[in-house]
């Protein structure tokens, strides 16, 4: 930790952080420069963040030289995490598709969508139970009842199958109906539902908050590691910036650093980072050739009539054709499609 | 509403939609241009959200022409609402500010900011039980013991008091031990949170999410007030932008504009809104110039050794001096700090 | 364009635009609603762009209907502009690469970085002369002396070249001596450059604004074809977000919703998109993925000592690898490395 | 300077770059950490610049200590700098207010703004001569023309005058018709005309670019002091961020960490920073609440009808209100309103 005085900082103030960097145990530097003093600490940092140097008004600024996060690292544990979803393994060569549409709105749209996916060859079914909404106008989802719906098409079809979870409360009754849970963009920073995944014993498709960084979101995960649970995915779905042109900006960068900075499996999702049907496929192709271990899209049987996210939906003969186009790059990435 | 049509659409697409419409029991409009067919709908547009036409392949835009919000608007509901925390009556002439530490850490620290505020004239006190961390390596809150701490020196010294609620299951433990309860930015779009918030029969103050726009958080307004609560307090507490010279940007644009276009009282986070300690005065001073009708300010009796946000919390001297430098402004203002 | 008037309008005030718009040859049109009066104007509403509606106080809110770029569009426009720069194609099935240091330091690095490139197979080499720095204190480039090295290293090597005009007296000087232009993200907004340009008959690579929208970039190309230079490439080089972990946010919708909207040729700078050298491969891809026409990617001899932008350089080596990673994605997307 | 090694580095890698820190006369420093070795230069670090240490890949990350900027800094310089623009001094007591319409139309517009402003005690007439614009089928200014009225209106009701310089072909011409000068935000980062700037010998009024950080905006102030002209006043205008209910996110915190920062008058343009009629007069009291020593106001004598940003206008008598309502907020700043 490299921590820089402020002009007017007396010797006395500097002393003074020193005695508490050799207190907890760090070797502490001293280097007084031509209009600052800057001190340094050597040593494991993250025991010194308990001290709160941040907060002496003697301190100008504070410069950690390690990273924050630990266990969700490349550094920590260089090789890829890979773990199943059902029959397809996430983080090695496959390149896992998960698809079905934003929200159970009855039987039947399952059973479709389900049964259209599975002739293709998906083997993962999405679908959202309780769906949280900006206005409290719009359709809020079925609750229990989609659970249990998505539940029974996906074992019937032989598919796995995955499902938001909103709130804390909820974690218990939907871990039965599913194979792995999703944590929306918007509880990215939920801590309190991240700690409980972190027992759930299931992998944790992790969204990326709108306005998250990439280290907020290693942090995210690292909540859910720290607490037992190494199967997390991180899943880019796009920014909120000034551009209003598409619904958000993917911001696919994240993906080769994601994957050049941890060792977990990161996916993308197409249809929330652009918000435009005629932008999924191509944008979809883009994140398997940066690296993407896998894709999350919206398929609805009839878009037209969809109770949510149907202008981002693609119907199932769209979906055959957006197979048919990715193909092509997934091998140029060397990955099998499932 | 109006419904731009794709230059693509044929005359049964635009028809089908017009069919809608009239259904919906609006009145269609159709309004054939030189490169695009524009239809109109007139009446209350808000019952054409089920509709859902934005998923029409054959559409390209949908611009509304009412806001989404209704209950909160300043057109359904031209006076200003005015109600009491405690003592101090927020949204009128009063211009209220709450202090305290962000976080309660034990008996001693909050009886001794209690004590210090309250003889600077303050009554309404703040202070974090439950705190939802960036790291999983940082302080979590003292919970159900904290609320004790700040409910017993809240009496003590005559003042109110709030705190924030972090999560559904926690709003029945909270609401006996506070006069206010206060959404964080996090939590802003935690839709069930605001559903239950709509029944708990005290005031509520709901921060604005820092990737929020104005729209958003008068929609998550707009929930609380559903459901029965009229008591919402608007807070502004910076958004994330591309500058890191501060912690956030303040974004006081969205006062005079709130008090625009709603009803309902608005407050400024300085200290969070800059996240260092020299901006807390001038911001707050802005904040009042603009309009705002209350303050919130982190104070701690010392910020040195401050569990969290030691940076941007004042101690009690600078709090003391804070007020003075508040005081010609806010009569500048027309208002009387309380 | 829909004009919302506000609740206060008076009929008169409505009667008054609706009068506007006959005297401009539009039709008007009187659309009652509940709670807001909109007017309608059906015909070629650019032409009401002069009559500055927007200012009338009685005026909520305008929607135009059409884009406002006219020349650009695919609507106007339907087949792929395709059109030289040396020997290789820009915009139809040839993937062009234009390679090159930021700055011509001096004869020696351009001729080995010119000989490298040119064996790899590259044939448009890149070189700026005249560096805008951020700060007073850094190389400003070699002007002139360096555009004389530029035309004579790509001359010896049999390569088109391409450099920066950032300033309108520079324009004249800088034509003879490359066979394209390119304009920087600061200065796509350069009106008076544009305008200029517009009349250079050379090809004009326009770089993206690291604010602009896409709108405003094809407003920024309208400038340049509507004062008669068809050949326009528009080159996404990153935005500036909250993100810090990368240089720039590389925006790669923008991609495929150029191609979707406009006829002009597409690029990527997939060095200042990422500012890491690491990422100037993937990234690469992913651009070809979804529909890019070219790359252009710095390149130099020694990366450790160059003036400027080393830490996003290739040298020949990684450059050479580069392109073999980049090789089965061209191939998947149907084009051909040039 | 605080150089993080790549935890890959080599051992003579770091002595390496240890030499070079000797080299350009800085005392080098060795810090090996747990999972890192960290570098330090102590002396004035500016001078490794050009030693371009970001280009070595054994590096990681490189943290200044010292900022980039140095003669606008406050640190160099700590009293506040005062210089006039005719009868107004900026950066003083005196509260500066200029005032005028975004472009110059004709004569009869001036005369009668001027003289209206003139009655009400503005000393400084703004108009805009050359007027780039968004789309090029916008009005695009009077050019040399409009000087010359700007320059005839400001004579004759006694009061100086500024105007934008777009281009640095303009900057002779422009000189002799003005008292002071101005620099559009899209040009804040144009640094050859920031140079010739530095050699204009009047004041220049520096826009902050709309996604320009605070930093950024020093730096690009420091050209024009170093080229010998300390007569330079920084300007917020407001940044582009995701928020659209405004046309810019105004950004005040600037005002409070400029004055720390820099002894440069800092100004606010309220008119641009919100686009809004009825948000600038709140805003400009938040701006001079906060510690702004002047403003720039967009006042047209009949918005309506105006060619330029007439929705931001005010007319002569919303702005004589303006003023009303500035002055206890001023009194309140110790400011007086000139």
């Amino acid at each position: 930790m490299i921590i820089v005085m402020k002009p007017s900082a007396s010797k006395r103030e500097a002393d003074d952080i020193l005695a508490q960097i050799s207190g907890a145990g760090l070797k502490p530097l001293y280097m007084p420069g031509t209009e600052r003093v800057v001190l340094g600490a050597l040593g494991d940092e993250r025991t010194l963040y308990g001290l709160h140097l941040e907060n002496n008004p003697a301190v100008e600024r504070i410069t950690p030289v390690l990273s924050s996060y630990k266990l969700v690292s490349r550094e920590a544990h260089p090789k890829n995490s890979v773990f199943p979803i059902g029959p397809v393994s996430v983080g090695g060569s496959d390149l896992a598709i998960i698809a079905g549409p934003c929200a159970v709105e009855n039987p039947e749209q399952m059973a479709t969508v389900a049964a259209g996916l599975r002739k293709l060859g998906i083997r993962i079914l999405r679908g959202g139970a309780f769906k949280p909404r900006t206005s409290p106008y719009s359709f809020q989802g079925l609750g229990l009842e989609g659970l249990k719906i998505l539940k029974a098409v996906s074992v019937e079809n032989d598919m796995a199958c995955i499902t938001e979870v909103v709130e804390v409360a909820d974690v218990e009754t939907v871990i039965p109906y599913v194979d792995a849970l999703q944590v929306g963009a918007r509880n990215m920073q939920n801590f309190r539902l991240l700690t409980i995944l972190g027992k759930a014993g299931k992998p944790v498709l992790l969204k990326r908050g709108m306005s998250a960084t990439v280290e907020d979101l290693l942090l995210a995960a690292e909540y859910i590691v720290s607490e037992g649970n190494p199967q997390v995915i991180l899943c880019e779905r796009g920014l909120r910036t000034f551009e209003t042109a598409y619904r958000n900006t993917l911001d696919l960068n994240a993906i080769p650093f994601l994957k050049l900075h941890s060792h977990l499996p990161v996916m993308v999702d197409p249809s929330h980072g652009t918000g435009i049907r005629e932008l999924v496929s191509p944008m979809s192709r883009a994140a398997v050739a940066c690296g993407a271990d896998g894709l999350i899209v919206e398929v609805h049987p009839s878009p037209k009539t969809a109770l949510s996210d149907g202008a981002q939906s693609l119907d199932l003969e769209q979906f055959a054709r957006f197979l048919e186009e990715l193909k092509p790059f997934a091998v140029a990435a060397g990955k099998t499609l499932k």
